[in-house]
């Protein structure tokens, strides 16, 4: 095998009360990577399509950064070299885990042309090591559902321990990305570092019942166990219309709704397409009618994580 | 029906990283309380057997509050009268839910010889008046399981949600009472109000760990996730040798171990009842061996929670 292409799914991490440990892949929207075997050494980017302010240098660009980590915990040292092509889909900046996507899908790339000397788990920490580039911290809650799939719980990074849980099939999401910037340190300052005993019992005693309505399939725990108290009263004033998407989703029967990563994509769990598609045309419309345009995602939780295609 | 007893079980509260949110109850320890009815109007406590520093004062005493907080949200206000006999096994103090026990053994009798008018869910609020009344809190982490049986969490309090949560059968645990004693204000005053996002972050990911290892009967994950950063690392400083039988219980193949409540009673979780009696045995004789008399209790989870037993 010379050459491999990954698509690796975009993710929403966070999930509401889940602050920085859950996650889960979404359907359709991704990056690609295709990596090629050539004999010069050393990793190259041999091309970026779809966003103009990616860098190409290898030791700035997340996928190649996270292909050396990979590269340096393989017993055997390579003597040929790597170039990648980068199809971005998801934008940068958007909440959604774009950098995720780019490293998830480089790593899965260059370790099945290896021959798969890792598992999936095994990737993870290479990955992070994108992310680290990208964030500056060597976080696991967007990379982990994109490499695996489905919904992830992190439950501890030293060792690192990723949970796969639970979800019921029925599960959808719309995802609206208001193109609004909101910058990572924006949002990373917003946070307090210190927060009530009170606040955390809140937020913990919502996160079990976020894991529990899950694996019980109960639909409506799952909506109550959505809210955060930590992150999302400040974060959502980074986010235009953020009360009025809240109010329009829940009129409309979905299950809860909260802050995808860091914004400023809004994520709208429900129990249907169908009304999960309403949701969409009702929080598109409204940010056209204030003049503030979006994508719209609609989608099942992505069970397979990153896929080879090629 | 004139007359009826229950048994309601002892309980674990807090379990490690479930500070304040999750609980379970304990097999044949526990409390029993007969109520009579009487011709006089009112409530009284007849006799309290197994202690002598609880008080019999109606307004003062958690079983007869509780019955009042049940008979004030009766449509029909009742003429006639109840009789209290309690018979205390659980010790005061001791960290495993003794006003609970008395609170939801009090409650789930007078229900039943009022014919259920309220379901065990609807129960809890009552038997929350007797916690109220005893350490100052309306808490539900003990008389929820207490009243329920199995492993619960308490997801909100306004308005109450219960979860009852999947837990594998094969779970064990060992308790182990050393009489000392630790004052309620003491194991409250010695918790940091305020603690850091960090902290709090890894507390969460704990909490979904255990909801999700004891779903998926995950026995490694329930241990790893067991872990309390939050009231452990200080109110474990209150109970004598707290290190070595963290030690002991971790050597000889415990799943985990943490403070029962507020302390001083510890529980470990194992897989067997075998190792789970092993570890009854070494903890009883350190305790031994170190001059401090305690008890000592082998469990599986109670499932039944509050027992009519006439």
């Amino acid at each position: 095998m010379k050459k491999c292409t990954v698509f690796a799914p975009a993710t929403v991490a966070n999930v509401g009360s889940g602050f920085d440990v859950l996650g889960f892949a979404l359907c359709d929207v991704g990056d690609t990577v295709h990596v090629k075997k050539s004999s010069t050494p050393g990793l190259v980017i041999e091309s970026i399509i779809g966003a103009n302010n990616i860098p190409s240098d290898p030791v700035k660009n997340v996928c190649t950064v996270a292909a050396q980590a990979l590269l340096d915990c393989l017993e055997e040292k390579q003597e040929n070299g790597y170039s990648f092509i980068i199809t971005k889909e998801v934008a940068a900046g958007s909440g959604l885990g774009s950098s995720a996507s780019s490293s998830a899908a480089a790593v899965v790339a260059l370790n099945e042309l290896l021959g798969s000397p890792f598992s999936r788990h095994d990737l993870i920490p290479f990955a992070m090591k994108g992310e680290a580039l990208a964030s500056g911290a060597e976080h696991a809650d967007n990379v982990a559902p994109s490499i695996l799939g489905g919904f992830t719980l992190i439950q501890s990074y030293e060792p690192l321990r990723v949970v796969n849980l639970h979800y019921p099939e029925e599960l959808v999401v719309t995802v609206v990305h208001p193109h609004v910037e909101v910058k990572t340190v924006d949002s990373k300052r917003i946070l307090k570092q210190n927060i009530s005993l009170k606040t955390a019992i809140t937020q913990w005693a919502n996160v079990g019942g976020l894991v529990a309505g899950l694996a019980q399939e109960n639909f409506e725990l799952i909506g109550h166990s959505l809210h955060d108290v930590v992150a999302e009263p400040t974060r959502s004033m980074l986010i235009p219309m953020y009360e009025q998407v809240k109010i329009i989703s829940r009129e409309m029967g979905g299950l809860g709704c909260s802050i995808s990563g860091s914004g400023p994509s809004i994520f709208v769990l429900t129990d249907s397409m169908e009304k999960a598609k309403n949701i969409a045309d009702s929080l598109e419309s409204l940010y056209m009618n204030n003049f503030i345009s979006c994508d719209v995602y609609l989608s099942k939780i992505n069970k397979m994580g990153c896929q080879v295609i090629q």
